[in-house]
């Protein structure tokens, strides 16, 4: 089953003004749609980032796809090298961390990887999570993942989620995520106020949430000193502290004092990063993304090592649609040691989804799709609608920084800041 | 597509008289054919230890696994798991490292495991290799396995490869193997005279065969000193220097100072024992065998493991027949960094086959089977030779010691001997 033809689709979606350790997202968030087409009439979907270096390596590469197997995994990592030529490239809105010319390919080669799949248990009536092994967990859980917000972007209507820039406004939007949603963990997005008062946040969602495992995230704004101090006030309070400070030597300096877990998405984010890693003992559990970690054989990969090495593995999210939700869903229900509740940013964004039925919550949790494929189906006026507003909304690379800074000139870019 | 039934049968193959650092191969080596049927009239087979506590093992499984999907390997190893009850196997035969309970289930998925993954290929019609990623190469070269062995087994006619006791008669043997097969590496099995004479078969075989890579692999018979003495008198003739001492700390100490690469089939057998041998830089090379590493898909993710930590990676073998060849082929084929040949016993036994069209060597690589799933097709009436062979062998358990002691009951297993 060859591919024959793949379009890529660069959209743009609403995305409210949420802050994090580098600015604030800005009014539309970027992903590119794959559709993989085959000589067989079977086509393939996948969602991937939509910023404009990285849609331009997968422009160059589609072409060089064509008449491959879409079993023929190793082929495709094979010709996406080839065709990207060691080129690296980078994560400018700082929130991904470092990529290498290995690590460019995985992300490339993730996004027409997904689609082979998706099309692999369309031709065999299968979902994605039979060929992945099979689902050990019949729904996903994923966390509410809170943020500090405006309640509106500068100049617009306020969104329907309000402000949320202190404890009360924090408690008040999880209310909101878990009554909508059932989500049984939470994440709040930190690095955005001084360590205090993210501290205060967690205390207040403690009181008020007692049952549920809750999780801070600053983005790496604190130095190692300032994190054991965060790490020591919330001993016993965050299941795992995720990327406090920056880099793998900061990590480690963290993680041989602090009695929390550390988490990372940020310093171990490519099959390079993790024997440094595993050699200092810096991250107790990876966040792990099938967008950048190869896809879903790949994150399978990772799980084995997390497994081996005794590494903890949770999930983590960029703003995103339902192609990649599923995909993602897939993907955990078939990784038996992936312990924790997944992050998603689906809720902040899926009211402008692709899917025909976009995916909902139970109980906190995605039900796994049961039908073939990924077991989703593309909303072709909804496409078109989100490849108009990408074409419109002027954007082409998120830049948290320079929204920030067009609201308040002030603000400058520092890692880490407290 | 679910599993309705499960034979299994143990069968006995003539086995030279081939010797190692535990004593030598009984006239009979055992092994277990592995046949699984479906409920669409789908079979598939696989290959594993004849030994009976393995056997037993196999046997207890077996029924827990009738209904479950073909596609849930999750599934297969929670049932097998489950089924063990945390029962640890034991190698008594000494070749092959210490079992833990994790590693026991892996031994025995694997067995059922490579059967699936045949169903699976046939129902698709295709080869396992392109479920396993797609191949990276159309043939996998194999090594010629050397060993030094007597003429005959002690009152039986001589077989047909003759004695191999000194340097000569080694080189004699390599050259009957390179000129039927084509090999191209070359691997001898050491452990059995002390180390100066096992160089001189070394340097004998340089001398013959001056562009072929060289291993030679004493299963641990040396200690650390020896070891390192050898290793620098083989400096720039051996690719790698396989087990010279034994367990962990015992190679680390002699890779701190080796300018040999050290490879293991015995000392890092398990994903438990990967992380400490890392820790302590213990071993070069890993020679997986998908018997033990817990089947195709764990292979894939110690392979994955391997790239990830810079280990290398080659593949074990013991006596087996033509299922685990097929087997090894695909698996090896589907594996990008497996850049060593493979070992294989395949042409001391391949003479007692079982299947309709025994594999062969092309310029000492076998030709990855095109057909769907594992390609091979059993002989039913070999298939009840070789059973009845096993009834009326009288082995149930390998034991190369007890026979060397039967012929020479001054023998001692000793480890490390020199």
């Amino acid at each position: 089953m060859k591919i024959t033809a793949i379009d890529l689709v660069p959209v743009a979606f609403r995305d409210p003004p949420l802050l994090n350790s580098v600015g604030c997202h800005e009014p539309w968030a970027l992903r590119t749609v794959v559709e993989v087409h085959t000589d067989e009439g079977i086509s393939g979907l996948g969602e991937t980032y939509g910023d404009i270096g990285h849609l331009n390596r997968l422009r160059t590469v589609a072409p060089a796809l064509v008449g491959l197997d879409v079993h023929d995994l190793n082929g495709l990592h094979a010709r996406v090298t080839t065709a990207l030529g060691g080129e690296t490239g980078s994560d400018r809105h700082g929130l991904t961390g470092k990529l290498t010319a290995e690590s460019t390919v995985d992300r490339v080669f993730a996004a027409f990887e997904v689609a082979c799949w998706d099309i692999r248990g369309k031709a065999l009536g299968r979902p994605v999570v039979d060929l992945l092994g099979g689902a050990v967990r019949s729904a996903v859980p994923y966390s509410a993942y809170l943020f500090y917000k405006w309640d509106a972007h500068p100049g617009a209507e306020p969104d329907e989620f309000g402000a949320a820039l202190d404890p009360d406004g924090i408690v008040a939007q999880a209310r909101l995520l878990v009554e909508r949603h059932g989500f049984g963990s939470i994440k709040l997005k930190g690095g955005v106020f001084p360590p205090e008062e993210e501290i205060e946040a967690i205390r207040a969602l403690r009181a008020a949430f007692p049952d549920h495992p809750l999780r801070l995230d600053p983005n790496a704004a604190w130095t190692p000193a300032t994190a054991l101090k965060v790490a020591s006030e919330l001993d016993g309070v965050l299941e795992y502290l995720e990327d406090p400070s920056p880099e793998i030597p900061g990590m480690a300096e963290v993680a041989r004092s602090s009695p929390l877990p550390l988490a990372t998405n940020m310093c171990v984010v490519a099959f390079e990063h993790i024997a440094r890693s595993v050699e200092l003992g810096a991250v107790q559990v990876i966040l792990s993304d099938h967008h950048y970690w190869g896809g879903l054989s790949r994150s399978k990969e990772l799980a084995a090592i997390c497994r081996t090495f005794g590494i903890g593995l949770s999930m983590h999210s960029n703003s995103h649609l339902g192609i990649s939700l599923a995909a993602m869903t897939h993907l955990a229900a078939a990784t038996p040691n992936l312990n924790y509740a997944c992050d998603t940013h689906y809720p902040w964004n899926s009211a402008d989804d692709v899917l025909v039925s976009p995916l909902s919550f139970v109980d906190g949790a995605v039900p796994v799709p049961s039908g073939p494929g990924l077991g989703v189906e593309l909303d072709r006026d909804a496409l078109a609608r989100l490849a108009e507003n990408y074409r419109k909304c002027g954007l082409v690379q998120r830049d948290d920084t320079g929204y920030m800074q067009k609201h308040d000139p002030s603000y400058e870019r520092k890692r880490p800041r407290w």
